[in-house]
């Protein structure tokens, strides 16, 4: 009964086992390997059209690197109140962009409210020099609370970016938890809704370590090949990465691991909507379920061996929790098993 | 014939059959689990006194971080005019410093010049602010030359940034190279001989993907945990990481690893010496070997299915090259086989 | 009737003159002339302790570096919502800290609650190395509401911030109008009540360009000088900061101009307070007036030659306005007379 | 005999008084006053093109924010071995683009050959990513050995960098002197050949603290707007930088300044060349003096009352001082007197 985040499962085998494939014989490094050419392709077909890759170690890699390329002096970014780029990567987009600033823009359920954001981007006149000046917008998909943009939410967003001449970065840790909860195509949650690079995430998704950094607009390459490199994110044996994201990408296998870990949570979410001790905080869309429970009940599933979290309360549901409730999250991943949530459920 | 790069290889397959072995189950993540701790335990074995180590995916991140940890204002590091960190990194030290700068220091055969050190260390003086200040030294142990400092010459060195109170790293990307050529312990050639941090490879030497820093002050990995992680080189499943050093370092094989990669560079050198073709630059003390040769000889072995890069001729070198000759570079690895040296030497 | 800001007044006469009187001769340069030393001098007494003096070319700089010697990696700085660090400088603290992060902090007209603070504070535990690390508090005084804290005020602040062991920095660009309007010393409004570090600002109040950084730990000056260097503020013919601080402290010029801008801010707002159509925002401590008007009232006082700018209206303001109402804010300054005050309450 | 420096002169009557005559009154701040707008208007006039001026605190700053605007990820800028902006800027141009390089570039008396420019910057192909890219070239006029670039050579400097497509930065501290040695035209001096933005500086010849950074290509004004706010060098009564810049470049008064200096030098050169004790390092175009001495002879003259600093003996000149022999500089200003340099040739 482990839901305390998707990151703590291992690799997948077919993963794990590309990497005992791919150990033998000789390969150039750096990015230039045949495996690595071969995974770009698979990317631009996923995406159905051309598109730059660069593999990095972390997602927070892939974030800030993506920010780094939208830089201005005195730029100020976009994101969620609640986003993990702002909250949660110890000021690594800060840093990678030599100082600038997120700025936090409210909505429910881990959402950013597009109008919300256009007030917030308007607090930036370019022709007040003092306040500074935007530079991007970022969105997290799935959210850090395991909510998932629709479509046209991703586009209203972008709407805004457009207007202001930002370009859109989608903080894609969980994509795939997402895309198949939307039962969108990958181009159709991105650049078809102006989403302008995607940090594509696989780790969480069942793989070691594979993100890549995926850009629409190929005159970004040059420059982010540099940015890379000096961020000391260019992997020399880059080939680890290629190996497992073909494993990854093979037959589809990482959309069947985001179906895993999605019904999973459905389930987990069904049964405590079912249960007496315990409610959800919100819907559930992807693999993350947020649950309002008794502090002892809580206590009592942790001596069960039940592994999760406890997570702050968010304003707008502040209001909601009686005094000894507390708010949870639990976390599935394409290596849970329905036999861990029946468990939960029962338990509950 | 591979002489490329010690990067060109894949794994060694005992190293990537440990991420199949762990692939399994939950664990803790960004670098708590019990594995990881493992191989903390055993790195503290190795060096025979209580060590930090900070898991990160380059060793330009190794190095980077390392001297991040030393960073003034105005601050300078001193290292080897040729050395990896200068010359290779594409400013990622200067980065992760915010803008310090690295002076290079002379010395033959990739090491540097105790006594030039002190001279280029004292054109900063303290109380002038307009130089900027001296803020450590690094050495790389092996060579970018393939020359390895005796403990001695480490010693010496020690002894100059000690005297200037400069932190004094090891860049150890072929750590294991220099150490059997020493045949020296890990102590040895380390902290008991003036070395405070060390950037701890695997990755050259037989893992996928496996870098250390590893330090000998304790009381700087506070500071150390928030450094790698505002600048994205934090895991979150670390133990894809410390599953390979879990097995590089069991039943030293990586020393095993190493003792192959020098043994195959002494044959190859031991043959190009005997050859009518062909001399040494210099001496060989590791896995690489810097070769002269006539450069319609260079093209016939690379018609033949060698590859190998051809090299900067350094300033010390100039004189002895005839107009027809060039410098290349030949590099072994774990991998190399006694039949790739001798089908090079023969047909040389 | 000027009273967009108290920098559009020009330079005290007597402070203009020192530049003239002192322009002859020689002098040693980048801070270490006679003059500059006298005017070191003059601040160590002025504070009654040896303090250590950076002459710097903004506020902005002097609030930047102030924060840079208290940088951390992943580190976060707290600050009022609404502080000029954050609000106004357009990022100069983020890019002299290497993109730490400013933390706003709640608080009634301008002032930090200690126990907000404290809050703000434990969102930051050491050992999540994801949030990022406390490394410094910083409170505006005068504050840019115009309020001023009360000594205690600042003494609840520095205790919070010493329970953490962060600096405290104190953003004085108003320095002497609190002073003042506090009636009380120099020392009493900084280290006796836990300050570290003091922005001091002379050109708001009379002088040309002259500010200063002072610290009272004078082991931070080394780092300092270098920071303050590499940050482009150090001065070649720095006696024209010390000619100007020269004149300033003179016979505490610096404080009776502050008490005429005291005063005269006084004036402004009995006289609003008495009108019908205009009512304070809040109470009045220095120099700067925050009033309510009806917007035809403002745009008539500005055809009649009033210059002041609108003001956001803050949270806990905004229930108390009319539709037709808008905040404004005014401010005096040395060179404020009272007719210019005498005519705009007729105005009113 | 203050031959120190020209930045241990003060500032000119005039341009001291301009700072009293406009100390009265109001006028709107950061940057934006009708002054400012004049002095703005007064330099495209100088250049005989439109400009756009930024004024900033320091040298350091003016050439840090030019390099900051052509900064690149992995970025390497190129100037002579002994320019200021390496030798004494203490890291400040590293810092504002980020941890960028500057690369030597070699040439006789302080000046870069073009030809080894063109070799330095090969060294930087755009597809090694793990060198770093190539960003801009600096140089500076007139150099830090008091030698002046006559216009073919800024153009063949100039030639080489835009055939690869980098910015041509000229570090003009001593732009006024270089002007009037080669009887030029601002506009032949630098964008009839080739350079892109001028450090315009004032301070040394004449100043109290005037430094601006002048742009030719308007369309990179927006982003220096944000770039030198973020940096803290936007000054709110910026026309205490506009009225010096007033009186320096009223009737030509600069130009008058700098041939004082120049000849001043000139003088001093001569004696010198006719003395039996002392002998030039080498040419003298502008405003410095090298002078070769026995070190008693420097002794006594010192004694004697004149201050001048030692200097480090550069490379090619290496070998013609004798053991006791030393290379001083001597530097005239706008200040100099005939007097000062009779008697020091006198004492000679």
């Amino acid at each position: 009964m482990i839901f305390s985040s998707d990151n703590w499962a291992g690799a997948h085998p077919a993963i794990a086992q590309s990497l005992v494939t791919h150990a033998d014989g000789y390969a150039s490094a750096y990015g230039t390997s045949e495996l690595d050419r071969k995974v770009e392709k698979k990317l631009s077909d996923v995406f159905e059209r051309d598109v730059a890759v660069f593999f990095v170690g972390t997602g927070t890699a892939a974030n800030s690197l993506a920010l780094a390329s939208a830089s201005r002096a005195g730029g100020v970014a976009f994101c969620h109140r609640e986003a993990h780029v702002t909250a949660d990567e110890c000021g690594a987009p800060e840093f990678f962009t030599h100082g600038s600033r997120l700025k936090p823009v409210d909505g429910k359920h881990g959402k950013m409210d597009a109008s919300r954001l256009e007030v917030e981007i308007r607090r930036y006149p370019l022709d007040n020099v003092h306040g500074g000046q935007p530079m991007a917008v970022t969105l997290t998909q799935a959210t850090e609370s395991g909510t998932v943009y629709s479509l046209d939410e991703i586009e209203a967003i972008a709407a805004v970016a457009k207007a202001h001449k930002l370009p859109l970065h989608m903080d894609g840790a969980r994509f795939a938890n997402a895309l198949v909860s939307l039962d969108a195509t990958p181009a159709e949650m991105t650049w078809k809704r102006g989403v302008d690079l995607v940090s594509f995430g696989g780790t969480k998704n069942g793989c070691w370590c594979a993100e890549a950094l995926v850009l629409f607009d190929l005159s970004k390459a040059h420059e982010m090949h540099f940015l890379r490199k000096r961020s000391a994110q260019l992997f020399s044996k880059s080939r680890f990465v290629s190996a497992q994201f073909d494993a990854y990408l093979e037959g589809d296998l990482w959309l069947d691991l985001a179906r895993n870990s999605n019904a999973m949570a459905r389930r987990l979410a069904d049964g405590i909507a079912a249960s007496r001790t315990s409610r959800l905080g919100w819907p559930v869309d992807a693999n993350e379920v947020f649950v309002i429970l008794k502090s002892d009940v809580a206590s009592k599933l942790r001596e069960q061996g039940a592994v999760f979290y406890d997570w702050p309360v968010p304003h707008d549901l502040s209001g909601s929790l009686a005094a000894n409730e507390g708010l949870y999250r639990l976390v599935t991943s394409f290596a849970t098993k329905t036999d861990d949530v029946d468990r939960f459920v029962a338990a509950c």
